[in-house]
């Protein structure tokens, strides 16, 4: 492990943040909107992409990239990101940096009522006694489906780390509409959907979800093994995308944390910071290196469909073993452990295909490995598996992750230095051959302070375009006005655009966004309204609208429109179980309606055309004004009915 | 506490923290030793507001205000807005629009651990099993305390809509100390604290906080009288600001929507939309005019103390009668209805402390009434309540909510119009008076779309300063990229230091900000970390660190320090309670560090020198990591203890 010292530090390069001016032009701009007619009227069938008012296309005036969108522009870029231990996932337009929505995953959200519907908490997973298993979740990677290399706008996947969960989200509505828990595993951290078939080229497009656990657990974990961390494991997962099940988990040594694939769908990584197995701090940094672990998709879904496989506990899931000593022939090998620094924190994807980037975290290197050359291992015709590295430049303190911008540069978030470190590929594999004349690092910027991640806008895919990096700080220290001793994070975004970094502007993210991605908006496509023939269980006409009663448990089927509701008066009885299905009849875009019930826990919204339903126990008599939270029109707060309870 | 001024900043008092100082302190510490030590290494005893590294003042090229906050500036205003029905507050800072924090208040929030640690459960209340009672909230306004007309920046009180409660928030650390839930009452939506006592003008800041209810219910609201609506009622409360204690209600006719007190503490008003008590949309309209219900706070006092009231159901609170028929006289009376425009949708205070102003929203008229003639009117010189009318001008359709500029100026939303009018009000007055010539309306400006509350920078003070103006938008349309059926809310900030409002920028918010302040931040003095002895269960020695058993009730003290907890292996048994108390030993400001437990639905943050605790069940054998979820240091992600649960 490298010492630092603070001498180190402060001779680091310090330069001043730049950024464009300001133009003064906004006040001018965005008065062209009319008033928007208001009523039953339908203005817009279908949504899809609204209709942008003006093109965006941030400029500077020497037509620089900024990060100003005036009012009435849109952005460029959609930024998903996850929320950390908020259990949300978040959608920001860039370069503006404005949250445009929280997406509730793993989390309680009473504005949305996610958590608090049954369709929802279907989602999320119950109790037998009908409450939520889990109300907090820990998001850190949310990456997008591919088709032929780019985002195909169709789902996005989440982690969970704290329960070891998979979530998806819809990107037509932005919603989540599934969630598993892995078996066997803990500590889930990495995630990536998989950008081609490993077998059938024509299947160019996402049909596979890797996960990465890092944790060493008993397998099972059902008490044994409690004293002898040495039996515990790590299993790396494989989600089918479209059903949402688990296909296969390959057993390895030592554990996994972020994972990338290959654009040719054959080889999947993960970084391992703990080679050695460890239990505790000072074994897991005994050894000199850590290693980088390819699978062969492949050979791992062949063994599946041969069925060499075990299982464990009461997992039904194939699971192949990975670990060395099972796979002592190249030819045959599921896994390729390259060695990489130590504790590495990231491993990212180039986009020419070419290479994957481990970074160093406690040694001050990125270590590049050409896919080809672990293609030429998996055949047995390289020997070492250390041979697949080409280039380990020495690029700064405390590197974690890396991005790429298209042009063959690179871009490391440097956590001790506080830095963006950008160097270049090709000059790295030269000087790493002996040119030592090679200049590797091309730039540094200073960030504020202590960045995670980092990522550029469409870095991840083929059309990587060298635009914008982001910079997501995890100190955020005296930058912002002092809100107590919880600080926001600061998301810095940087133009890449050209041969020095230049940063725009500083964001603040509530924390723990750690990654993200920013997708060029031509490729989302959402719905803006729902269509009501999608819910089953829609109130569709004023003669559906009633309460039905069987027992003590009582339905409610309730329309709205602005601004009524379809009964003013809902008549039920101390002791029932009261299920409210609400479909909102308004068809004009953003007219949505909210349901709270006062005292009784109840909160939900439903968008244009959207039914959902919640269940709940009216254990007082009382009179209980059911009441429109979102608001929706001139006469939003006269928006009532009265739900009256009998003794 | 050593907080800077935004005068010191300006005078270059405040010398900028030295950048490599906070890299040194807080990414170093503890990455040396790799072992487990907790040698505490304070780098800052007391953090208070962090130097800031320039003064903000965005200004646009020619000098005029702007949104602009460059990289390293700060804003100039603390904006504290409600969250609607995701039941938080918000902090942003403007004229930049980014959010510095969210504060859970009737939410859960897993980040924090809000809802999660045994803490915050106490302060949102449980049920008699130990689960939360609610975890749902509709907030609507929030409302600084104040000192001799301005925020004295020590609480923020804000109200929950959907279950009639208020909570308050200390200032110093941003968080809320106290939720109670208001007797009797139904739909609790406007809130105002008052600004002096009535009758001790020595007590000029915030000692009670006014709180008006919207819905009609039955009185009690157990069962009875759910058949006649016309026996149901609506009570105004006044709440103790120290003690949050309830000290009195008053029954009025009609309902109550917002409060707006006056700088002298005599009096509180409420706009009244539905003075007709009625129970559906029809009958809510069929008058003529609505009212503001003003309250003679002094009267009220003394009739409590005179023992002149009556209580209702269980509730032990004082009642005191404010209806017309118990008021005849009005030099004894406690209210005064003073008619307004049809459906009046906010009341709020002029910053000269003349007048209050009620906007019409069904009417095209804001209604300016003079306080010195309800005074008039309260010592029965005023033979008519409406003749405290000194203004009617007509503005506009929808008119909402006003603010002022502490020039003379008010600016009133139109949210059918979706507009922002400004009016002169003396204009107004004079065009009343018969003044034909009087040109009342100065300027318009399109918003986008819909605005609900308004609002001035400083506005609701005697400092109002006229700068800044934000408007609240419903619906956001195609203002921003397409997200889904759910859209954001347009915030969009308006300079008004000028003749013409000119539009300065489009925030986004996530639904639904109903109203906030801004706050100049020189009056806002937080505390950047925590004092270890403000908790009384903190782990504050290794020796402290231990594990506890009582049958099978186990305490878990355990201490955190990057990149350690204190202890690495914790053994408890498969049934057991689990209390787990842990407090954070690093200094450093900003080093937060998190606690989750996989599969036992625990996370919880612990910033610098705070303590906190949860309580959870141990009910699966098996080995689980409990993990720093909160980015700390370099070794953050190895930052893990065992919890060993035996069978």
């Amino acid at each position: 492990m490298d010492k630092v010292t603070q001498q180190q530090i402060e001779d680091g390069l310090a330069q001043p943040a730049t950024r464009r001016s300001f133009l003064g032009k906004s006040a001018l701009l965005g008065l062209t909107g009319a008033g928007v007619s208001f009523g039953l009227a339908a203005c817009k069938e279908n949504g899809g992409a609204a209709a942008p008012a003006a093109s965006a296309s941030a400029k500077a005036a020497g037509g620089e990239l900024g990060h100003e969108v005036q009012p009435g522009q849109l952005d460029d870029y959609y930024h998903f990101s996850s929320g950390g231990h908020s259990g949300e996932a978040r959608i920001l337009g860039l370069p503006s940096g404005r949250t445009l929505r929280r997406i509730p995953v793993f989390n309680i959200d009473p504005m949305v009522g996610w958590g608090i519907t049954n369709e929802s908490k279907a989602i999320m997973g119950t109790k037998a006694d009908g409450s939520l298993k889990y109300t907090t979740g820990d998001t850190h990677h949310v990456h997008g489906s591919y088709k032929d290399g780019i985002y195909d706008g169709r789902w996005l996947f989440i982690n969970d780390k704290m329960h070891g969960r998979l979530a998806r989200i819809r990107m037509d509505t932005m919603e989540c509409d599934k969630i598993i828990e892995l078996p066997n595993i803990q500590g889930f951290h990495g995630i990536f959907p998989d950008k081609c078939d490993p077998v059938d080229p024509k299947i160019n497009y996402t049909t596979r979800v890797f996960c990465g656990a890092e944790f060493h657990i008993p397998l099972p974990n059902d008490g044994r093994d409690l004293g002898d961390p040495s039996k515990w494991g790590c299993l790396f997962t494989c989600v089918d995308a479209a059903s949402m099940e688990v296909r296969w988990q390959v057993r390895v040594d030592g554990n996994m944390d972020l994972v990338a694939t290959s654009y040719d769908g054959k080889l999947a990584a993960s970084n391992q910071y703990n080679v050695e197995n460890g239990a505790d701090l000072a074994s897991m940094m005994s050894a000199e290196r850590d290693a980088c672990v390819f699978f062969d998709v492949a050979r791992i879904e062949a063994l599946v469909k041969a069925g060499k496989f075990t299982t464990i506990g009461g997992s039904k899931v194939p699971v192949v073993d990975g670990r060395k000593a099972a796979n002592p022939d190249a030819k045959t090998a599921v896994t390729c452990y390259v060695p990489v620094g130590k504790n590495p924190h990231g491993v990212n994807a180039s986009p020419d295909g070419k290479y994957f980037v481990c970074s160093g975290k406690l040694s001050p290197t990125a270590t590049v490995i050409e896919l080809a050359l672990v293609q030429k291992w998996f055949a047995g015709e390289l020997k070492d598996a250390r041979d697949a590295v080409v280039a380990e430049p020495e690029i700064g303190l405390g590197p974690l992750h890396t991005a790429f911008d298209g042009k063959g540069n690179a871009y490391t978030t440097l956590f001790l230095d506080s830095q963006i470190v950008k160097w270049n590929v090709d000059k790295a594999i030269a000087h790493f051959k002996g040119d030592k004349t090679a200049k590797v690092v091309m730039d540094r910027i200073d960030v504020h302070y202590q960045p995670g991640h980092g990522y550029s806008s469409m870095g991840e895919t083929k059309e990587a375009d060298g635009k914008y990096y982001n910079s997501g700080n995890k100190f955020s220290k005296d930058r912002f006005l002092p809100v107590g001793p919880l600080h926001s994070e600061t998301e810095q975004l940087i133009n890449i655009s050209g041969e020095k970094m230049k940063l725009i502007s500083d964001h603040t993210a509530y924390p723990e966004p750690h990654d993200g991605i920013m997708v060029r908006r031509d490729l989302v496509k959402t719905r803006q309204i729902y269509h009501m023939d999608d819910f089953a269980n829609a109130v569709k006409t004023p003669a559906d609208s009633r309460v039905e009663r069987k027992g003590n448990k009582v339905s409610i089927f309730l329309m709205s429109q602005a601004p009524n509701y379809s009964m003013p008066i809902i008549k039920v009885k101390k002791g029932d179980e009261v299920t409210l299905t609400l479909t909102n009849h308004d068809k004009v875009e953003d007219l949505t309606h909210g349901c709270a019930i006062p005292t009784h826990n109840v909160n939900f919204i439903v968008n244009p055309q959207e039914t959902k339903s919640v269940t709940f126990k009216t254990d007082k008599p009382g009179a209980y004004w059911i009441y429109c939270t979102h608001f929706c029109h001139a006469l939003h707060l006269e928006m009532r009915s009265r739900l009256l309870v009998e003794g």
